[in-house]
C-alpha cells in the first residue's frame, strides 16, 4: 500500500483535495469553520466545526457530489503571499484560522490559496487546477476534539484520498478495505484478544483471556526454544535507577522516549525503555573466564516508552510492551559463530510460523570507513573483523542482502530483516546488532587464555521483537485464522440438544482437556446451526457436533475451520489428529 | 523465634544492654561518639562513631569482656529529668546527641540514664541495675551510614541481644544461627537464585538463570492449576492512570504506599500497587448475565510499592514483585461455593509443596455488628449471608479457625491463613477477602434472572501471594533443598575423565534434555570427588557419575542429594524414576 504522505506528488494532490473538500463543505454548510487539513499515510482529512451538526457516512455522497462540481468547474488554484497583519484581517471571522495565524512569527510571509469562491490559509504547494482532482473518494467521517484535547469542542473529521487515475484509486481503496479487514485492532476485538480503556490509559492495552492464552503460548514457545539453544533466561525489574541509565548512556541519548522519572526519598527511578542495562549488570556481577563465553542472557521483558497519545495503535505500538530480548556476551573470535547461530534460530522460528524469512529483505548496516573518524567507535580491527564475519555468514547461509554502507550505529554494525506483510509496508522485526561500546561503559571484562582482562562484545538480538507487535502482525497476516497450536480456543463442542447430548459433550471436554487441549462446550440454548456459524466467526479450528450417533458409537464428528465437510472419527483418532496438527504447527491461512 | 521488640520486658532489658555496650565501648575507645541504640526484632544495636577505627567480629570478645565488668560492678541505673537547655549544655561535646536534642521541642522534659561513669540520653525505661544484664551476647558488627544516608559518615553498628537467663539466650542464639542459615538471601546467593545491585536500585532484585527457572516453574504450575479450575488468565499493564486509582479509592487510601506518579502531556500515570482496578475494568468492558457468573479473572501480575530503603529484604520484601492474583465476580448466592472452591484449591496447592495447610492458623475476620454503623459497608443482609457462608464452609471442610470479631475490613469479611515456618513468626500468605464495595465504585453489574441489574460481589484471593515472597519462603523452609520438580538444575553429569567419558556424558545430556529434564555436564578439569562435593553444595537432586562401566553397559549411576549411595540403573529406568519424582513432587527436606 502506497504511503501517500511520503510520495511528493500524491502528497500535493491530496493536500489540494482537502481544499476541494473544504470548499464543498462551505457550499453545503455556509456556517462551517475550518481547522486543519493535513495529508496522512492513507490520504487526507479536514477537521471542520459544523456547529451542532454531526455528520455520518450517509452525508458523504452529498459532499462528494459537490466536490465533483468543483472538479468540473476547473478553477485555477492561485497562491497569494500576505503579511501577518493582512492575514489577521482577512481571516478575522474564522477563530480557528486566527488561532493558527496568531501563533506565526511577526515577520513571516503567509500564503493563501484561492480556487473560485474559496480561499484557505496554506503553506502549499498545490496542484494548478481543481480539474486535476478528479479521482478522489471520501472514506470516512468521525469526531475529533480540537487540538486533540477532550476539554475542547468536538469537530467533524472527514477523511478522503485522491489519485491521478481511476485505476490507482480503486487499487488503493481495495487495499484499504483489505487493511481494514486485517486491522489487528478489529480482529483483536472480534476474537477477544485485547481491549483498551481510557480509564486505564492511552497506549496501555489489556490482554483478555483469549489474548493471554496466545501471548503465553508464544512466550513459552520462544523461551523453550531459546533454552534449547543454551540461552540463560533471567527476570529483572521493570525499572532502574537513573544512575543505571546514565551509565548506559540512555539518559543522555534516549530520555525523550522514556517515561518521566520518579523520586523516592533521595533516589530517582525510571521505567526502563530497554533491557540492556539490567543484563549488563547481571554479567558484571560475577567474574568470567573466556571458557564461560559465549554467555547468552535472555528475557521476556517489559519495557515502557513514551509515545504521543495520538501515535499509539492497539498492541502494535503501545507505551507498555514486552520484548523477546537477548544479549550475547562473546569474544571477537566468536562473532561469526554467534551471528550464525542467531540467524539460524531466526530462520527456524519464522519457519514455525510458515514464513520463509530468507525470502524477505536482509539489510546489513555497515560503517563507511571513509567517513570522518569520530562517527564510529574507534577500533578499525574490530570493525573489519566484525563486518567480514557478518558478510561471510550471510554468504554461507545463502541469503540476498543489501549492504547499507554508512548506516551502522556508532557502536557497531547490524543486520535488520524487513518482513513484507500481506498489506502495508515492510516491518523490521528480527534484528542483530553488535555493540563494542556498551560493555565498556559497564566495565565488563573476561579473563582470556593468557590470564589478561579483555572486554567482551555484546550482541543485542531480537527474534519476535515485541511479543505484542508480533501478535498484531500474526493477527493481520492470518486475519485471525491462527494455526491450531496458537488458537486460544482449539476446539468447540456443540451438543445438538442440551437435554440429550450435554452430558457426553462435557465428558468429551474433560478427556480433551486432560490431553492439554483448549476446549469449550457451547451449552447455550441456541440452534446448532447458529452455534456452528458463531464457531466459524470466532475462527475456532475444530468444531465438534455431538448428537445421538456420537454418543451411541463413542465417536466424534468434527468440522475444520473454513470447510463444511463433517468427518466422523474415533475419540483416539481425533486426539491423534489434532495433536499432530499442533505438533506440526500447521498454517491454515494464505 | 521471639520478637524482642514486641516483648515489653525483653525490650527494656535489651535497651539497657545497649547502654551497657556503649559504656564498655567508651571505656575501650574514649573518643567514641554515640548516635542511637534502638531495640530491634532480634535484639539491639548501637551506632557509634569511632573516628577512623573499623571494628571486626574479632573485636567483639574484648568489648564483651568489658561489658561483663559493667555487669559485675552492679551499678544502679538512675533516671534524671532535665530541660532542653540543660541537655544542650550537658551533651555539648557530642555532636550526635546534640543533633537529637536540637530536634526536640522547646518545653520537653528530657531524660538521661546514668550507670556509674556513663550517662546517656534516653527515653527509657531501663532495668534498675546493670547486674540484671548478665545474659547477653554481641552478635555482629557492620558499617552503617549516619541517618542511613550514604553522603554521611559511616558509623560502626554493633549488634547484640540480652535475656533474663542463660537458657533463653542460648535458645535464641541457636535459633538466630538457624535463621541465618535459612536466610533466603544467603541461600539465594549460594544457589544463584537472585542478586541485588545498588545501580539497578534498592528493593529491585534481579532473578538469575537458576532463579528464573524456579520462578517460571512456579508460574506455569499455578497458572495451569488455575486454568484447570476455570480461572480466566489475563495480562494487564503495570501502570494505570491516576483516574483509575481515584475510581478504585487507592489514590485516597493507599497513595503513601505507591510510587510517585508520572506526568505524560496532560495525563498522569502511576505504577500499580495491586491489580484489582485493572480486573474491574475488564469485567466492566462487556455486559454480563447471571449465567456468566462466577467469572474468575486471574493474573500473574507485577506490582510496585514504595518501601523505605531500609525495609526492603531480598525477594521477601521488595519494591517490585509479582502476585498470583485473582478476582472472582459472583452473586450473593455463589459466595459459599466460590469460597469453598478457593479453599480447596489452597489446600491442593499447598499439599503439592508438602504443606498440610489445615494444620496452620485460620483467622476469619468478621464485623462486629454491635459496632457503630458507619464502620462497615451498609448491607446487613449481605454481611449476614456472607459471614454465615464462610463459617459453614470452614465447618464443612473441617478446619479449626479463630473468629476475629471486629477485624473485617469496611468492605467485607475475610479469611487469612497464617503459616508457621521452620523459624520465625507465622506468615500470612493465602487470603480470601470479600468485597461489597469495589464493584460499586466501578459501576459493575450483571443482569439477574428477572432481567434486573445487580451488583456482583468481588472475591480477592491470593494462593501463593507474591511469587517472590513464596520463593523466599520455599528457600527458607527447604534450606535450598528444593524438590526435584522445582530444582533449577535437576541432574548434574560428572564424567570421570573428560578424555574418555565426556562424549557419552554429552550423549546422556541430550537424551535427558529431550525428556524435558534440566541437566548440565560438569566438564571442568577437576577431580570427580571435588565435582561431587560441589554438586552437593549446589543441592542438585541427582548426580550422575559417568565412567567406563556406564559406557560399556549403557547404564547410569546416580547419587541422590544427601546420600552417599551410588545406584546403577538403565537409562530408561533412570528417566522413569526421575519423572516419577517430578510427577509426585516429592519433598526431600524436613
Amino acid at each position: 500500500m502506497k504511503n501517500i504522505k511520503e510520495d511528493n506528488n500524491l502528497n500535493m494532490l491530496n493536500h489540494s483535495c482537502a481544499h476541494l473538500l473544504a470548499q464543498a463543505v462551505k457550499h453545503l454548510y455556509p456556517e462551517a469553520k475550518f481547522w486543519v487539513g493535513p495529508v496522512v499515510e492513507d490520504g487526507f482529512y479536514y477537521d471542520i466545526d459544523l456547529g451542532n451538526i454531526t455528520l455520518t457516512e450517509e452525508d458523504l455522497p452529498k459532499i462528494e457530489k459537490e466536490m465533483k462540481k468543483g472538479v468540473k468547474s476547473a478553477k485555477n488554484i492561485i497562491r497569494h503571499e500576505i503579511t501577518k497583519e493582512e492575514a489577521l484581517k482577512e481571516f478575522k471571522d474564522d477563530p480557528y484560522k486566527m488561532d493558527l495565524i496568531e501563533r506565526m512569527e511577526e515577520n513571516s510571509v503567509i500564503s493563501t490559496y484561492t480556487q473560485g469562491d474559496f480561499t484557505d490559509l496554506c503553506r502549499g504547494p498545490h496542484v494548478e487546477n481543481t480539474k486535476l482532482l478528479k479521482y478522489f473518494k471520501l472514506t470516512k467521517v468521525s469526531g475529533a476534539y480540537w487540538k486533540g484535547d477532550s476539554n475542547n469542542k468536538m469537530l467533524q473529521r472527514i477523511y478522503g484520498v485522491c489519485f491521478n487515475d481511476e485505476e490507482s484509486l480503486n487499487k488503493f481503496l481495495k487495499e484499504m478495505e483489505e487493511a481494514k479487514e486485517r486491522d489487528h485492532r478489529k480482529i483483536g476485538k472480534d476474537l477477544g484478544i485485547f481491549m483498551v480503556s481510557e480509564l486505564v490509559g492511552k497506549g496501555l492495552p489489556l490482554y483478555l483471556p483469549n489474548g493471554y492464552t496466545l501471548w503465553r503460548t508464544l512466550q513459552n514457545y520462544i523461551t523453550d526454544k531459546e533454552v534449547e539453544h543454551n540461552y540463560l533466561h533471567v527476570h529483572t525489574p521493570d525499572l532502574g535507577s537513573v544512575e543505571l541509565y546514565k551509565t548506559s548512556g540512555h539518559w543522555e541519548h534516549y530520555k525523550d522516549d522514556m517515561f518521566p522519572s520518579m523520586k523516592l526519598d533521595n533516589e530517582e527511578y525510571v521505567l526502563r525503555p530497554m533491557n540492556c542495562p539490567h543484563h549488563m549488570v547481571i554479567y558484571g556481577s560475577t567474574l568470567h573466564s573466556y571458557k564461560d563465553l559465549p554467555m547468552r542472557i535472555a528475557e521476556i521483558a517489559n519495557d515502557f516508552r513514551y509515545e504521543a497519545a495520538g501515535a499509539v495503535k492497539g498492541i502494535e505500538r503501545a507505551r507498555s510492551f514486552t520484548q523477546n530480548d537477548s544479549h550475547i556476551f562473546c569474544t571477537k573470535e566468536q562473532i561469526a559463530s554467534e551471528f550464525k547461530d542467531v540467524l539460524n534460530l531466526i530462520i527456524e522460528v519464522y519457519a514455525d510460523f510458515g514464513i520463509d524469512i530468507k525470502e524477505h529483505e536482509f539489510r546489513l548496516s555497515l560503517r563507511d570507513p571513509e567517513d570522518k573518524k569520530d562517527k564510529y567507535f574507534k577500533d578499525d580491527d574490530m570493525w573489519n573483523t566484525a563486518e567480514d564475519a557478518l558478510r561471510n555468514v550471510l554468504n554461507e547461509i545463502g541469503v540476498d542482502y543489501f549492504e547499507a554502507k554508512g548506516e551502522a550505529a556508532f557502536y557497531g554494525p547490524k543486520l535488520d530483516i524487513l518482513i513484507k506483510p500481506a498489506v502495508g509496508n515492510p516491518v523490521a522485526i528480527p534484528t542483530i546488532q553488535l555493540d563494542f561500546l556498551l560493555p565498556r561503559r559497564f566495565d565488563l571484562t573476561y579473563i582470556d587464555n593468557n590470564g589478561e582482562k579483555q572486554t567482551p562484545i555484546v550482541i543485542h538480538r531480537a527474534i519476535m521483537g515485541s511479543l505484542d507487535r508480533f501478535i498484531a502482525f500474526l493477527l493481520e497476516e492470518t486475519k485471525g485464522v491462527l494455526p491450531t497450536w496458537l488458537a486460544p480456543e482449539q476446539i468447540r463442542i456443540l451438543p445438538v440438544s442440551n437435554i440429550k447430548h450435554l452430558e457426553y459433550a462435557k465428558e468429551v471436554e474433560k478427556i480433551l482437556r486432560s490431553n492439554k487441549l483448549r476446549v469449550k462446550v457451547d451449552d447455550r440454548e441456541e440452534k446448532v446451526g447458529y452455534k456452528l456459524r458463531e464457531a466459524m466467526t470466532n475462527k475456532i479450528p475444530y468444531t465438534l457436533v455431538i448428537g445421538d450417533n456420537e454418543i451411541e458409537n463413542k465417536t466424534l464428528t468434527y468440522r475444520l475451520y473454513g470447510t463444511t465437510e463433517q468427518i466422523t472419527v474415533s475419540q483416539d483418532n481425533f486426539i491423534k489428529l489434532i495433536k499432530e496438527d499442533i505438533e506440526n504447527k500447521t498454517v491454515r491461512y494464505k
